[in-house]
């Protein structure tokens, strides 16, 4: 028995988006879905119930950083991380192959897995498919990345070939490795940067292995939106379609839609709560940036069509007090609307799906957003 | 009529504490009570919501921090402070004279008022008795202070009288500045440092102004726990009977009881939520510093005799490892804690005097936080 099964709800007749449902052992999740990001078992500046109170349905957490604070050990004591963190929905965590590449500046690629230095004190560390594995078997997550390696964008065909090469070794060693397939599902992850063949391969390579669900690696890392879009326009066909499917580290609004009318159901981004610890917020009318002096004597809320605590209880003029004081509140309230913001995106985006109206949703939603203005802002 | 009324509702038989409530335009505080510190407008990483959910009746907020930033005028269009932080229950702010004090180093004490620097950008700044009223008639809190001249701890006689002397005359040009004295309760503020005789001086001045409650300012400033009782001892029996008494400044476990057994009705502090942040904790036991190696893997809440939210779902292993990594949450969940244990303590005392058993509740109390043992940690 799988620790998880996707159920396919309907297909857009509009746009092809897929509505479904992920049933988990901590509880169903209803998809497409954005996952809020709690890196260190926290959703920074929130508690678990401010992300219950907004809808979150499952949230991601790092096991990089969890490896290394507090140590997946010390999670493990705890009863894992759903007891530790206080937060009994579903879980998943990445495996730590995106921070080796992105936070550290000395590491070697090796068969065997990665050698390469703390981000904090500089200690050499070791990280492989097995001990991706060992450590999120540790931390109990309902769903778990096999370790891959993360080319950077751009990168040569030739170095894309043996990456993803390598990256389907090691998804058979992390398949292996794995402890707890039956409460744990462990997805595979689509490596191939821009080569259409690659993506093929790479995604015939892991369909073989059968996984229980699919990521897709390698975007969101600097390419043009439009490319990100080519490459999904070519890569979600290739996967299993009674699996759910995860684009990673996607969170701007439009990405979310993108991705969803290309057949995605999952998300996760550290976008929403990293600028909102800089004052800048998310609104149907585009991007607010609350810090700014305009809003000093600002009495509306953040987002007029929004019905978030933030919105319903503070000004932006409040809001930037506390911004510009660099209180903490400030950090939270902002960081709630985001959060709340994407969530309720999505909720909109499964009732579109629903009612076959998604293109329409997508057209309304850009044009009061302002994608559609040239230079317009990435979020 | 008064903006504020107080009721006295029992003495204690054993200590002669006073049980009482303060009746506000927003509503009824019961005393004695601690008051959580909000400088700028937000009890530090906390909501207003928690606040009430852990049962504050009534916070403090700051008149020099709000006067800088966001500016007083600012908060009078949102409506005032009530309205511009979503806080719906009394509200006292200070009168600036401690920050003029405390924060600036370059001050130039006039009959006037007081020059001095900004402690953010250097600019030159006044403050007077006028200026003071003119701010916190503009925040529109429930209870307000007095200007007064604050002397540094210790002071000479002969400063100390000339000091009081001024206190009194500013005491005047305050009473005559306000302008709301209808719904905000001014409050004098008895100085004198040591010296009874200037205690009483100071009493003596301000009873004639007939204010609607009385501070007692210049102690919590370096002096010994037992050289504030004993000031105490002398001051509060100078205060009337039927308005309440405020000891500015006194956030310790062992001084609000202390306080409350020589009659005082009203506390606060930046202590609670300032050592949070340092992961501190005020325990039934005493003090637990959390961010200590010895919790890593401690799943036992902070104090097992606690039932803030705090303790009913978070370990010592996970809030340790959220102060170590510099997580939010983590110095929210110990601000949460310490903010309800002062709380909690002070309905306790509520319930001991109205049972006529406070000496008793503060030895036992005393014993079980460790006050009684040699070189007792002050809080």
């Amino acid at each position: 028995m799988a620790a998880i099964t996707y159920e396919l709800i309907k297909t857009c007749k509009q746009s092809g988006a897929r509505l479904g449902k992920i049933h988990t052992p901590h509880g169903s999740i209803d998809t497409p879905i954005f996952m809020p990001v709690g890196t260190l078992a926290t959703v920074k500046t929130l508690s678990p119930d401010e992300l219950d109170e907004m809808a979150a349905q499952v949230i991601l957490s790092n096991t990089y950083h969890l490896w290394l604070r507090p140590g997946e050990d010390i999670v493990q004591e705890a009863g894992g991380l759903h007891s530790f963190m206080n937060w009994d929905k579903p879980i998943l965590t990445d495996s730590g192959g995106y921070q080796v590449f992105s936070l550290s500046d000395l590491r070697n690629i090796k068969e065997e897995g990665v050698h390469f230095r703390n981000h904090i004190s500089g200690e050499k560390l070791f990280l492989s498919p097995e001990k991706a594995m060992t450590i999120q078997n540790a931390l109990g997550p309902d769903m778990m990345m096999a370790f891959d390696e993360c080319p950077p964008y751009p990168a040569e065909e030739e170095y894309m070939k043996a990456s993803v090469e390598r990256t389907s070794r090691w998804a058979e060693r992390c398949l292996e490795a794995h402890q707890r397939p039956s409460d744990q599902a462990l997805f595979g992850i689509v490596q191939g940067g821009e080569y259409e063949y690659l993506r093929k391969q790479s995604a015939n390579d892991l369909i073989s292995l059968d996984f229980p669900g699919y990521a897709i690696g390698g975007l969101s890392v600097g390419e043009p939106k439009d490319v990100m879009n080519h490459v999904l326009d070519f890569t979600t066909p290739l996967l299993p379609k009674d699996k759910p499917r995860y684009l990673m580290g996607v969170g701007s609004a439009d990405s979310l839609i993108d991705g969803a009318i290309r057949g995605v159901d999952m998300f996760d981004c550290v976008l929403p709560t990293r600028i909102a610890r800089n004052g800048a917020c998310m609104t149907s009318n585009g991007r607010l940036v609350v810090r700014n002096a305009a809003y000093a004597r600002d009495f509306k809320p953040i987002d007029e069509n929004c019905n978030c605590y933030t919105c319903r209880n503070y000004s932006r003029a409040y809001i930037r007090h506390l911004v510009k004081s660099n209180e903490t509140f400030g950090f939270r309230l902002t960081s709630y609307h985001n959060l709340y913001f994407l969530l309720n995106l999505m909720k909109q985006v499964r009732e579109a799906i629903l009612e076959d109206r998604l293109l329409d949703f997508r057209e309304a939603f850009f044009e009061q957003y302002g994608f559609n203005s040239p230079n317009a802002k990435n979020f």
